[in-house]
């Protein structure tokens, strides 16, 4: 195992208690709990809190302090996916292999589920052994990053943008809103924990945005020479839906060439960053070469 | 006027200038900005909101510092109402006599619509005028009275009594969550803003709990006996779902007198916690007595 196969193993399993934990304690109406239970459980690679308490764990500060906003930001980003996968939005059956939360509870419950969870996600971070300045600030991060502004106005024009051709320009300012912001904040929000100053959050920010826009560019390329049963959905569907992607765009191989970039780029800000990043350098590595 | 109209108009333009500002200066798609700015400015009464003021102006200080969290609170009110309008929820067409917002804007905006006003409201506590402790617990507070605790278990209970036939305990705990919860946030908001101490923040949701369930019976009155162009929508709509309501359950006579009950309860309650609550018990009376 690499370094961040160690350490992804160990915390992963810490993510999911304290998520799993801190639904399974809420006083609320049970069909509601097992909605969010479902897509809370429904697995994925967790890369947002492993990214957040990477940065901690790099710098030499206990995860521990993290892991209530890192379950907090896992949260958000299960919300997203319950509300995006709706008949109005992108109407679609399957999310990891398995039916997607309206699909087995039905649209209502999946939209409040949805609401609880990006509800509660305030509290994770309320509930986190750090100081009140670093909460407060925290949590605006968070409500501008997944609000309007980031994730929320991404998928407004992600929406927008289907069946139009977008520039590449336009393209990357809708992922750099839906993907890119969340995990900008996962960098960020880890740094504020291990008490960074304003130039490391920035640098911190800036290899996030490549590694964010080195996700999309991937998720595209899967979309057209992925693994069917790996990446847990069709094969084709941006195509079919005629949404613009990397691909459509670049071509494949100017595509790949680009999450490369992206890459180098990340790698480089690293170094600058600190002198031992390895799993900072190995999460940036799995998000440009993962299957799923 | 008496004491409340007088701090009412004055309070009300406040509060909707502070949601309005707040909306018009996001950087997101038009189209998202329109469909929140359109239902937080379709009116309503904004009695949440003046009700953390009315607290906060009661105890001596000054209402400028809570501007922001009355704005937040009102933009939570907005999304609950957004996303409880959807087809899929209660399915209405109307809304304070105008078309509800997926009736303008379609479904996927106005399930963003909710969302993004659910999220900025966060942002508007952190850029409140008031310590950071303040605002840690003041968010710890909104999440909980809004979220799966709250207000969205209570949507859910609601939901499930649909079609079903409740007790007057099933029946006032629904309500207890969906109403009570961010009235009770309204009041006690106002009180760590004011500085008050555990006691008396408890005197405060006590009051707060006695108006909610009066406003609630008001409500389900006003749905049986109110003037449709005066409330907005059709009357007697909870009949011809079958839901469970206070004059379905006790009869109206029964209702009105528990109505009165909760009244004289939150009256009592205030002559116990301040020498002059006259703008307090004025809203009491406004909410046992509204026509809409």
């Amino acid at each position: 195992m690499n370094t961040l196969e160690q350490f992804s193993s160990t915390q992963k399993s810490l993510i999911e208690e304290e998520l799993i934990s801190a639904i399974k304690s809420l006083e609320t109406p049970a069909k509601l709990k097992e909605s969010m239970l479902y897509s809370v459980k429904a697995g994925g690679k967790r890369i947002r809190p492993l990214l957040l308490l990477a940065v901690i764990k790099t710098f030499g500060q206990d995860t521990k302090k993290g892991l209530k906003t890192a379950a907090a930001l896992e949260m958000i980003h299960t919300y997203s996916l319950i509300h995006d996968d709706l008949p109005s939005m992108d109407d679609d059956d399957l999310r990891r292999g398995l039916p997607t939360n309206h699909k087995v509870f039905g649209e209502a419950v999946a939209i409040l589920s949805g609401d609880a969870l990006l509800t509660k996600s305030f509290e994770l971070v309320v509930d986190s052994p750090i100081a009140d300045q670093s909460k407060v600030k925290i949590i605006a991060m968070l409500a501008n990053a997944a609000g309007a502004e980031g994730m929320v106005g991404g998928q407004m024009a992600d929406i927008e943008g289907e069946n139009a051709s977008l520039s590449l320009e336009q393209l990357e300012s809708v992922h750099r809103r839906k993907t890119g912001r969340l995990l900008e904040f996962a960098a960020a929000a880890g740094g504020v924990i291990s008490g960074l100053n304003e130039d490391e959050l920035k640098k911190l920010r800036m290899y996030a945005e490549h590694i964010g826009l080195a996700f999309q560019i991937r998720d595209d390329i899967l979309d057209v020479e992925g693994n069917e049963e790996e990446i847990g959905k069709p094969v084709g569907s941006d195509e079919s839906r005629q949404k613009s992607t990397y691909p459509s765009i670049l071509g494949m191989e100017k595509a790949k060439e680009k999450l490369a970039f992206h890459l180098t780029q990340a790698r480089k800000i690293l170094r600058d960053l600190h002198q031992e990043p390895a799993l900072l350098v190995d999460l940036a590595d799995l998000i440009a070469k993962r299957k799923n």
